[in-house]
């Protein structure tokens, strides 16, 4: 398979952080010449950029290279709401398979403080959404749901936003550096009850890109390849009917690991969409890692921590990391890039040979259907 | 290259409107259930469907498949300002050659009339915006000095009008469907002068779906197939440095061409984006059906109506179907779909068996780098 493989030969991130100082253009150029450079090339050597985004608005990704002189290769915007960054990547990878693209630029970016402070434009019109069912009133009532049907506590979802939080503490990029305690967590403002306020990741501002090729790097660098991805939509649940349960992200998880040829026992680290932190122990049994109704059992062990079984967000994830929407896939692949290269400084899990990353978006809070999107990231 | 081939199986649009009744998603599905019932086929023969949108927010293509219980399909929602549609196109061609999906909905669609009367929300923070370089104003200088530099006259400007009105008027589909005349069209409200009000494109709502597949249709079916495809990004004027010359068209047409193995002289029906009534003048060059300067005197010589050498928007183009963003590059393959099949009724040019669609966006009024796509489609 080496023939066809494709390469993850640089990435880079911005810090992401509330209000940044870069506006959305600014901050996506910062980060891609970052990853050309890091990826020991030049703009020049971009055949094509991807550029996810849920919020850009027009042109997003002409508006990046414009500017950077990047006028011949083409471009191609992207939206799938929280996993717009996977599926940007997806388009990166089939543009190089069908051979039109030697290497392609996959950017994602969002500037949330762009948007003012009210909730984000989704389906404001949805009369479910005007009653009052956004998203973190669905997260709430999946918790709820979640404490109802499991052995799990409110502590065990709390310990979620504790680990993530001492990781995000050791991530330079991280938007929240700061550590909490589980009672701060657990006293911290209710949102929507039973999530409190440092259960819920922020809003912020930044731009990931990762630069992927047909080419294999130098034998100095870092040899990490895309596995397996799969790039899914339909609705969050929809077998099962079962609002714990995400259908949809086990779906894509099963075509990813199907597609790397690979089983969860292969994965040492995880970057999940933890925006809330009950979403982290569904998300463990979606992606395979624990059996329906047991997630909860891994956090409470130290299962995810970062000498735990599966090192589960050690970036800090959506709650640390924060969660510029588009920028969310690619920052995972940032961070999976890291981890295989052993570049990831003091978040740094040993003996990572595969990463798995995962997003997923809408599907809620009016809309019937969302997307989502599992990429396998390892060792050549 | 039988193998390889890409069938359009069937097509469907809505009539092109201002405040149309329906909203966004129930415009899209009626075009989409209308386009795979065109193609003899069923919604669960769609493995994937494709959305282009300019502005239709978040998870577009989602909202329009939820309802209708497409749960299944990988969805990608795409942008690329007015050429979104081809955008979408290229994006689902690809889906099927890379062997994923045999056969694709592409929807392109956009609803103005969400959007308010003012200015579309472009790059108004631009600094060039700020001062009145829009769209028309841009055009406007375009026809300046395109009447300046070459033989036009403003008369041949307006009969672009003329010849538009004239095909919209036999087009059932078309927002626009009363004839002008010359004197109607120079004596309309000043828009920026040279343009008057008669020489720009209106705003409207509109959906429209090309179903696309690897599998032959029937043997009773028309046998129509995408011969070549190029999207492009770029600079409006890269090298040229002229405002009269779309260096960014003429690459990917040039592209598109060769994709296809066709020239100009292969092709009896152009839909290309007259925006505005100049603009047609100039792609008759960029095309490759004028030398540049002398586009004009084909509207002059009539050889460009539907009896001409070459018939340009027989559908009425964007100045008469209307320019709902995203919609009008799929809208365009359904015409060229119709002209083929011979399907094209009032507006049918005779001996069809190449059509070229060309839309492009952006590169100007506050974008430094625009989006441009050129498909030929034609008999198999």
């Amino acid at each position: 398979m080496t023939d066809n493989q494709i390469w993850v030969r640089g990435v880079a991130m911005t810090a992401f952080a509330k209000r940044s100082t870069d506006g959305f253009a600014e901050m996506s150029q910062k980060a891609l010449v970052a990853a050309v450079d890091n990826a020991g090339l030049t703009l020049n050597d971009i055949d094509e950029l991807v550029c996810g985004t849920g919020y850009g608005g027009p042109l997003a990704g002409q508006r990046i290279a414009g500017p950077l002189g990047l006028t011949g290769p083409r471009i191609t915007n992207v939206e799938n709401a929280c996993s717009s960054g996977l599926a940007a990547l997806a388009i990166g990878m089939e543009a190089i398979s069908s051979g039109r693209a030697r290497t392609v630029a996959v950017v994602g970016v969002d500037r949330l403080s762009d948007m003012g402070r009210g909730a984000l434009p989704l389906a404001q019109d949805d009369i479910e959404v005007r009653q009052g069912v956004i998203m973190p009133a669905v997260y709430a009532m999946r918790a709820r749901r979640y404490l109802e049907e499991t052995g799990a506590t409110i502590e065990d979802i709390a310990k979620v936003s504790v680990k993530s939080r001492r990781y995000g503490s050791l991530n330079p990029l991280a938007q929240m550096r700061n550590e909490v305690t589980l009672e701060e967590v657990l006293g911290s403002r209710p949102v929507a009850t039973p999530l409190t306020l440092l259960m819920c990741c922020p809003r912020g501002d930044g731009a990931a890109v990762a630069i992927i090729s047909a080419d294999a790097p130098g034998e100095a660098r870092p040899g990490v390849v895309i596995k397996g991805l799969s790039v899914q939509s339909g609705r969050f649940t929809d077998g099962y009917r079962d609002m714990t349960r995400s259908e949809l992200s086990e779906r894509t998880a099963s075509a990813a690991y199907k597609s790397a040829g690979l089983t969860p026992a292969d994965i040492q680290v995880v970057e999940t969409h933890d925006a809330f932190a009950i979403a982290e122990l569904m998300y463990y049994e979606s992606l395979g890692f624990a059996e329906f109704g047991r997630g909860w059992e891994l956090i409470r062990d130290g299962a995810t921590e970062l000498d735990g079984r599966v090192a589960v967000n050690p970036s800090g994830g959506l709650m640390s990391r924060g969660h510029p929407v588009a920028a969310t896939g690619v920052a995972q692949i940032c961070e999976a890039y890291w981890q295989v290269a052993g570049d990831a400084g003091e978040h740094q899990v040993s003996g990572v040979t595969n990463v798995l990353t995962h997003c997923t978006g809408g599907g809620i809070a009016g809309f019937d259907h969302g997307a989502s999107g599992v990429a396998i990231v390892g060792r050549a």
